[in-house]
């Protein structure tokens, strides 16, 4: 075993246990912390046992990236309640999604894992404010349908009490139909007085195992789960009849939103799939039960490179919402491409949701819970590609404080795995810092999306999701390109805050990274630098590939800088990130050559 | 059970045994008969045993057709001397390419069978001709490599007797490298003397067991099947070693020439496919041992809708070939949509190889063994959907008369089915005559073929392979579409015959389904009745989908008049195509309009 050469990254500097003195401040709000470092000792205030070990965890890597112990002068409190990882791990071991090996809990329908790495998880989870953790898929199957069974809540409770050392607290996903798939009942029609009970004696029993459980989630009415909708209810008649069975002991229903007909034809253009959550759960505003949070994923459709902010979350006044965010790297790079979420996220978060206010500042107001697929796996680095770990760091940091800066995350990141006085932290830090614009350049352009291999998520297929059932379409035809959302297309902008609205309904004060997904526009649209949108489309591909070839010279230049196994997993998955740029880059410009048969202003290769 | 009542079609006929006179005749070369109706009895002569029973199913046919048996009159010798069946099943039980079931004769890498089914089975090909049976997939995998052990030789023996009985007799596909996967040898060099002598004794074990075996199959240097060209030997090395084992046995290796680079760039525009197997196969014409015949797929690609004549067919002058041909429908409909194989196999054989000869003129001089890929397997009606048993039927048919008409032998395969005075015999084979226009119509035009979905090959994907390692492109831009083949593009007409090439050769002389096969065309380039070609594309989507509906209001016509399960269904199946052929249709004419911008000139829907 070499395991805990396996590590590599910040892990083994969390593992390095320090002492603080300790002192109890009521005033604090749960979880927060002070630290203070004069008088020759790190003094860490809080007002609960969380907020204690937050801040030593906190006060450690402070010292480990150098700074002077006696100037320690941080308060510091989280701007959401609820910082939670989803894992879509199945019971067989497998990981929907997942690009970091086989699941860290299960195998062959039964809880299966390695306590001792349980616990370095719990720590690495709690070391960046994580504080609680879904470990099965919300695509539920037989067996995962039974973890609130008493066949599987004892294993499941030892579990909990493993992350529980660590504060962080479990959530079940649960099958909607569940009162019929394990309870055997004849419905789960949520009105109905046996569903209701049958779901309050589940409660009670899974509380009798899991005291301190964060509550059930569900994916219900979404991709052929079950829901109420299929029963003549209303989300909301479904969220609050879990809602009910889990208030008695403090627990919460997190419910997502991800709602919309995975069954269109390609030929509708009427129906439009971002506006989906919109029209599902925002005239429900409201009628949600107090302990329900609605499950928000950032964007409109689905985890793409660019997507403007889900209406939901802003539109939303009178429900408690949770930000849903992607850790794992499903149509990202898969943890092959480098991709540094922080990016995106930082973007996201500090987009307007109206005027005056980005999304981050709902923070605290009706966003309390943020959540992340997550992207580990039983992978000895945890994250197949171990400079993905920046990512799961990443999320910790920016559920715990919005406003945090993409670039000083990934730079403490890369300070606190590499050493603070390495010679490798900058340059991967600027790698990681870069990542995301080289990835954006070589994929779909502009916020169109979905040019990559059905199923599958990872490389390009223009075509792959063209004609298909998802809706998702770019509609690229020889003289112009994209789906009109605005208010002379499907109206999606119309969900919008109307300050908001104005900014996407024009295309020239669209964000330009967002063009594609809101405007239908003609190749010869000139963009703000002037440069027509094709040519724009051959520059970022050509650039975007560039910009790969650069990283594999950064990162030949660190070899012996970092560890030898660290380098050449990282070398190994830069050479295939290379190749699928290069197919990017030359299918996508072919492709657009061959459509409109507008030529390289630059002549560079597009191959016939 | 309902076994019988599943059988439904041609077989029920020959399972009612007739008696007939026989006489010998020595002077009827081997298979062949002549029955005779004169003088109150029916006789049948042959030379040998086959023969007399070909005779009594072919009498038995004529007398069910309505022949008055006093008027028969008839000798037929066969045009070709193997007419053999390939089965792609593997031992699991999967049938690649199959879409009737599962295997007849595998399961969990055992033999498994029914012998009463297998008995019938073996009198369903007798009763058309066919002579040789390979049971095992070209591909192959660990347990197929090992039926030439003593460990699976004893059952394959006892099927092997049943199939003798029809005098059927047995191929066994084998692993070029089995001398290391099986024998444990160092190589599978063919020139190395351990290497021949494994192959001797190996002939030696199988003839043990099975006498008469026919001899092996072999796909070699092909889409990851070993090979001698990996080890710098020529296909005739590799042929040739398992030839002089065979050759003490009278057995033959049956060699297959589907050889070409699976590995393709796409930007590769030298690089050609369809000039792979000549390129490979040509230069070593005479080199072949005597009992090798190399087995040519009929087109050079890949059993495409539309393909010219493979040019080695017609180019090889002093080696022995096999023509392959699919009867399972793995391009053509799945037996899903109606897709009847003896049209395009007639056009096949009446094709010109040279000014003076057609295809099915070189039967008995080069041309000594026809092969199909099996549509068969365990579904009780033989080939899912019942009415693809046409095509088993037109296959022996075909193989022991190249010159046959289809119309005729649809009719008779619909008359024998459905009963002589049967309401539905005549409508049957109208549909079926009437099958391969209207599938290729909503299909890819024009021979540019390989518009499938990737892998599975059922359904339109435009670009599915555009892009792919499998040299299959159809390279459509705004201005043009095709792949020039000829002297000014790839070169692939030199392969052929002067005359035939001249045909080709010339946009204005090549056979119309094959214009986008050997020539790149703008899309107003006027077909020969003055059809700008985009115009066709449309026309020919619209009228395929339409015959479609057409077919559908024929069958419900036809309720009450065939079985009710076979009514319903095939009627179910046609509800599939339908479906399918919409998708083609406006799929491909969505493609095209975004494309060129041509609007139809019909005006007719196509959709954004």
């Amino acid at each position: 075993m070499k395991k805990e050469s396996g590590y590599y990254a910040w892990l083994g500097e969390v593992r390095q246990k320090r002492e603080f003195a300790r002192v109890t401040d009521a005033s604090l709000p749960p979880d927060a912390y002070r630290i203070t470092g004069g008088g020759g000792a790190v003094t860490i205030a809080s007002s609960d046992a969380a907020g204690a070990m937050y801040g030593e965890f906190a006060a450690g890597a402070q010292i480990r990236l150098g700074v002077e112990p006696a100037t320690l002068d941080v308060t510091s409190v989280p701007a959401a309640k609820y910082r939670v990882l989803n894992h879509w791990d199945n019971m067989d071991g497998t990981v929907e999604r997942g690009y970091a090996g086989r699941s860290l809990f299960f195998r062959n329908s039964e809880l299966c894992y390695d306590a001792e790495r349980i616990e370095d998880y719990a720590r690495l989870l709690a070391s960046v404010g994580i504080n609680g953790i879904c470990l099965n898929n919300v695509n539920l199957r037989d067996d995962s349908r039974r973890l609130i069974t008493d066949e599987k809540l004892p294993q499941l409770a030892e579990l909990a009490a493993i992350f529980r050392k660590y504060h962080v607290r479990l959530i079940i996903a649960v099958d909607f139909a569940a009162p019929k798939t394990v309870g055997g009942l004849s419905t789960s029609d949520p009105l109905d007085g046996g569903v209701i009970a049958w779901w309050r004696d589940t409660a009670a029993r899974v509380y009798g195992y899991i005291p301190d459980l964060l509550g059930f989630l569900v994916k219900a009415d979404s991709e052929f789960q079950s829901g109420p909708a299929a029963l003549g209810r209303t989300q909301a008649d479904g969220a609050n009849v879990l809602a009910g069975a889990l208030a008695p002991y403090g627990g919460t229903v997190f419910w997502r939103c991800f709602v919309y007909n995975c069954l269109q034809d390609w030929r509708d253009t009427v129906t439009d799939r971002p506006k989906a959550a919109y029209d599902h759960f925002f005239p429900l505003d409201g009628t949600f039960a107090d302990n329900v949070v609605l499950q928000v994923k950032v964007g409109p459709v689905d985890f793409q490179v660019y997507e403007p902010l889900s209406p939901l979350l802003g539109a939303l006044k009178n429900t408690r919402r949770g930000l849903e965010l992607q850790v794992t790297q499903e149509y990202t790079g898969q943890q092959i491409d480098l991709y540094a979420t922080a990016i995106p996220w930082e973007r996201a978060l500090s987009s307007h949701v109206s005027e005056t206010r980005t999304l981050s500042e709902l923070f605290g107001g009706g966003i309390d819970t943020v959540v992340g697929v997550s992207n580990a796996g039983d992978d000895e680095n945890w994250t197949g590609n171990p400079l993905a770990q920046a990512n799961l760091y990443a999320f910790g940091r920016l559920a715990w404080n919005p406003r945090a800066s993409a670039g000083d995350i990934l730079r403490d990141w890369s300070r606190l795995t590499f050493g603070n006085a390495s010679d490798a932290a900058e340059p991967i830090a600027d790698m990681l810092l870069q990542s995301t614009d080289v990835y954006a350049k070589y994929n779909a352009p502009l916020g169109i999306g979905w040019m990559v291999t059905p199923g599958h998520h990872y490389g390009v297929n223009i075509d792959g999701y063209e004609f298909s059932k998802w809706g998702t379409y770019h509609r690229a035809a020889h003289d112009a390109l994209g789906v009109d959302r605005t208010s002379r297309g499907t109206g999606l902008t119309a969900q919008y805050d109307p300050w908001v609205a104005a900014q996407f309904e024009d295309a020239r004060t669209c964000p330009e990274e967002l063009l594609l997904f809101f405007h239908r526009l003609p190749y010869t649209f000139r963009l703000k630098g002037g440069v027509p949108l094709i040519q724009h489309i051959y520059d970022t591909h050509f650039d975007g590939a560039d910009g790969v070839a650069r990283f594999i010279e950064t990162w030949d230049a660190l070899r012996g800088k970092v560890p030898d196994e660290l380098h050449s997993c990282v070398a190994e998955r830069l050479n295939r990130q290379l190749e699928n740029a290069v197919e990017w880059r030359d299918i996508v410009n072919t492709y657009f050559h061959r459509l409109t048969g507008i030529p390289d202003e630059k002549g560079r290769q597009i191959w016939l």
